[in-house]
């Protein structure tokens, strides 16, 4: 997303720069349009976006409070509170600076494309510039960027804990939301939006995260799920058993939430609000996300309408969350028709994706790894349906490295967490549930259960 | 609301230009705010209202969440995210230009004021426009004017499915709102904001949609409830029977959900922000609305109190969304004394008009009949009150001629609906509740029933 | 906040102004970004901040809600709409102008400081005024600048809804909020903001309003608790007998909300975006005051899990809010690691303060004087850790006036109030809830009791 900040250094270069980026670029010697609006305007839309990602997170907390059994409740609450509040920390901490080394590149350079960032914390512009001190004139403030670059970080691990709900303990849960927000993605994230070697040697192109942000929380996701093994009585002789989440309002009242947030997730990461061009690409954005969701939910309904003879709630939840995450690597160059159906397409692949986990014996309690793995694949891929800067190699070896880079790591830090302190919770307290067993504490202590 | 898009074409014909009109029309050629600007504020303004306006969707599913019995929750939840998503594609579809023909009327012309718009799905600008592409660069961006009139569709399906909550088909149901968010409502709203006939030859004012949305879902939805018939044992021997909402802090947060979407919805309706004017004007309509809320709430606070010796929460929400679809139809001309009492005055005719519907053994479970319907009337005809330009006769005329032919085109609709596939579940799935008949889903599945 | 308003009558005055006020200043003359676009900037900055504060009302609603216990629920809800409109009416009446005199004190003057404002409602600018008509051309819209600190005042009242729950009857506590509104608050919050004798005598600096807010809350809420008395049962036989909360995914929810609310709270508070500095500020502002939320949060589950062995979950909520209050007083000037770490301070207290109010047999339902009072005298203090022109005398002078002020009105207002109406309910109610017995209305009649 943030590409266009190093411009510059790599104008001379011949590589070919996407869409989004050809689109701050003009808008930085605007005739008419003063360029102190342009540095407010964007700023002003790094904000606004940031502010309605930060509600994602509440939408996740809602979403999986109601997916998961009355007896988990607290524990996935205080999962997801904690969860952003280290994302928060440590995005600051590691994170920022690994993601946008802004050239000073551990490994690798803005030439070559960059393997490695910079570490150090993240430090803002002074109080009160004048446009001279502003660390990028043309761009918008660093705090701006800073808020609205965490909240993709802390989406990325809210995507976690969703399916690894309802059997794993809380801290080593929590350290490795620390690993995955320092470390993981903004690694990866640097390879693209940082300028590094994705985009520069191979023009991947991810407008507001497929993959960078989607598919690298349901690797995580996966690598977790697999080495955590599924919940106690999930696939008991040999079939599957439903535990059907304990509160649809909340988990309908979450992806509303999610859904309203994503208009700041993918309408933000156009970078630019202060040109004509950008103010209409901007809301293009808006009305292609919104369609997409749209697409997703009520293709959902009718799948499963026609394959079961009854509408499912829950599917029709996550196909609105599948047409936005698919939506999301490109959502600027599809019309409206287009936008829907790209939408649709995920809302169909995710009811055929879950009972297939299932039948894997991947025990995935919200549904993450079909939302935001099949969906963030299949979106990354259709970007080249509508834009013509993307190659269909590019798109897969891209999704191909991160997803292997993602899910080793991934691994290797869960088989450690598994190693030490272990991961899962014992089987008694999995089964008297964990907000009593480990936090002493239940949601609705006074509603009878049933 | 988008009246002003056509005004060039109407400008030498001796027609009475409503307030909101005049004031985009002066920002037009300003002086010193670059009109580049103008566009990208205004743009920003719909953006910005149209992401509020979004958010009452997921108010209206708490709200009816919340006071549906939970039996039928999950069916409810699964009407309001189904008909967003059915208006988003559908609107785009057929309804956009239905009701902003901009001059290419199928009967009708901009010269007489047209009845009926254009057929074609909706066409967004390219992507990366410079100001000579802009569809209409006085205004704002194409996308941004799509996604704001997009979710006033959306609002008008919302507003049916609370009344009709309990009783009707998942599939009849989602039939009507296509046909409602399709054709009935772009038509009519093309009689006033795409320029029609209302608009130009009764010069009526309804600056945000007290008739043009709110009381036109009313009139679906009164026709729905009269031919749909009251729940079982609702007026049973002679006597109204209460069935209470089951989740009053659902209904409670919808109903701040709505408060808060509707400054988006009011506010936006201004459809322009790029000069001091406008931004004077947005923000008196931003204060209007609150204080019309808050007329509302405390006008029902204190009535119920009076009348029943208690205070009744439901009659406090619905006295809020009361008082806030009466100030909808001119939030910007009255003083913030005028406000709250044009909000008051709505919070008291629901106090009377929910026992009158039971009366008339209307079955409305949400009470959305007395709250859109009757203080839609009541708003509409408040605009006289603050507003010098209207006229009583041309709002009357407007809210009869929009009136019968919502209710009518809306009965025909569910009754050939209710001929060929039936409308209302059987009796025993009724009392089942639709959640477990219908749907095989609970939405609180390990709650024990009282 | 608004203390830039006055500041042409006291330019030549020998005053330390703060720096929130200069970054005002500069921007008023500003040489290439047009003063229309500063007036609408700002403006739009008042609109989305009050909106995002507006929503805050929802965040106590919920968080209130889902710490009281099923029976007093619905209680809970009714008061905290009810003292959000009051709040808009009584605000709008009386409040605005005793806030902000713009130079007509009753007693005092803008030279030496005023005590007590204007008397009479507030009145907004006409409609589509041009610019030499705006009330101040240099700052933004008065619709704007009203609808935004109308939100504080409400916030503030929401603080008191919170301590006093389960126990306090509906009436009097209303007429409490009208006097809170209409008279406690604004005389206070003219003290400073108002440019009266504590911004102009000791240069008190309270960016936000960790004192003239948040504390004001919490004094009021003390004094309230002392003269109410704790819930029955609460600290029976020398022991405190912990009453859980109903619902911690509404609590959660509620949280989240307040969280994102207090972007706009903060960041509003600038008082303007028309300019780089002031965009870049806002920026500053957001990313701090997220920071300080999460290292609130952390060190309360940090500080949970050392001292009980287990995380609490309504802690890590109350230290995330504790983190919020912390950094109001001054978001602007401390780096993203001071705002941490200020946040984390915040979040140490609240657990040592909450047992330590049970201990002095303050019953406080929802945490709110840890939060509000203990935190916010924290955070006013805290200023002169990072803003040079903070004197320690200064801030603590001013803590001392405002909460000896508040403190004792508000204990004479309970007392009238005790004395004349009775502010208790009766044993009896207090044992069947308020729900049942005073409104006669379940919050949730179909869930069985546990």
């Amino acid at each position: 997303m943030k590409l266009n900040k190093f411009i510059p250094a790599i104008a001379g270069a011949a590589i070919a720069l996407p869409a989004i980026a050809l689109a701050q670029e003009e808008a930085v010697p605007g005739v008419d349009a003063s360029t102190d609006s342009i540095f407010i305007l964007n700023t002003l839309l790094f904000l606004i976006g940031g502010f309605l990602v930060m509600w994602m997170a509440a939408g996740f907390a809602m979403l999986e409070a109601g997916l998961v059994r009355q007896k988990n409740v607290t524990m996935q609450l205080t999962k997801n509170v904690a969860l952003f509040s280290l994302a928060a920390i440590f995005y600051y901490l590691i994170g920022y600076n690994l993601m946008y080394p802004l050239g000073s590149w551990s490994i690798g350079s803005d030439e070559t494309g960059g393997y490695l960032g910079a570490f150090g914390p993240a430090v803002l512009e002074a109080v009160g510039i004048g446009r001279d001190a502003a660390d990028d004139y043309g761009y918008a403030s660093t705090g701006s960027d800073f808020f609205f670059q965490l909240m993709f970080c802390a989406t990325t691990a809210s995507i976690v804990s969703g399916t690894l709900a309802e059997r794993i303990k809380l801290w080593p849960f929590l350290i490795f939301t620390i690993v995955l927000t320092a470390l993981i993605y903004p690694i990866q994230a640097s390879w693209k939006w940082g300028g590094g070697f994705l985009d520069s040697q191979y023009g991947f192109l991810d407008f507001a995260g497929s993959t960078v942000v989607h598919s690298v929380g349901g690797w995580a996701a996966l690598a977790g799920a697999l080495i955590l093994g599924p919940r106690i009585g999930k696939y008991k002789d040999g079939r599957v058993h439903p535990y059907p989440g304990s509160n649809l309002s909340l988990a309908t009242l979450g992806t509303f939430i999610l859904w309203l947030g994503w208009f700041g997730f993918n309408g933000g990461s156009q970078l630019a609000m202060g040109t004509v061009g950008d103010a209409a690409d901007v809301s293009r954005i808006f009305a292609n996300t919104n369609t997409a969701a749209a697409g997703g939910a009520i293709a959902a309904l009718i799948m499963t309408q026609v394959m079961y003879g009854k509408v499912d709630l829950t599917m029709v939840l996550n196909g609105a969350l599948a047409g936005l995450v698919s939506i999301t690597a490109e959502p600027l160059t599809p019309s409206l028709g287009a936008a829907t159906l790209i939408g649709a397409v995920g809302g169909v692949l995710i009811v055929f994706a879950v009972p297939m986990l299932d039948k894997m014996k991947i025990d995935d309690v919200v549904g993450a790894i079909p939302v935001h793995l099949v969906c963030g694949i299949w979106g990354t891929l259709a970007v080249c349906l509508t834009n013509s800067d993307a190659s269909f190699f590019g798109q897969i070896i891209s999704i191909i490295i991160v997803g292997v880079f993602v899910f080793v790591v991934s691994a290797v830090v869960w088989f450690i967490l598994k190693a030490t302190m272990g991961i899962r919770v014992p089987e008694e307290d999995e089964i008297t549930g964990l907000d009593m067993a480990e936090l002493g504490m239940e949601a609705y202590p006074e509603f009878a259960k049933g």
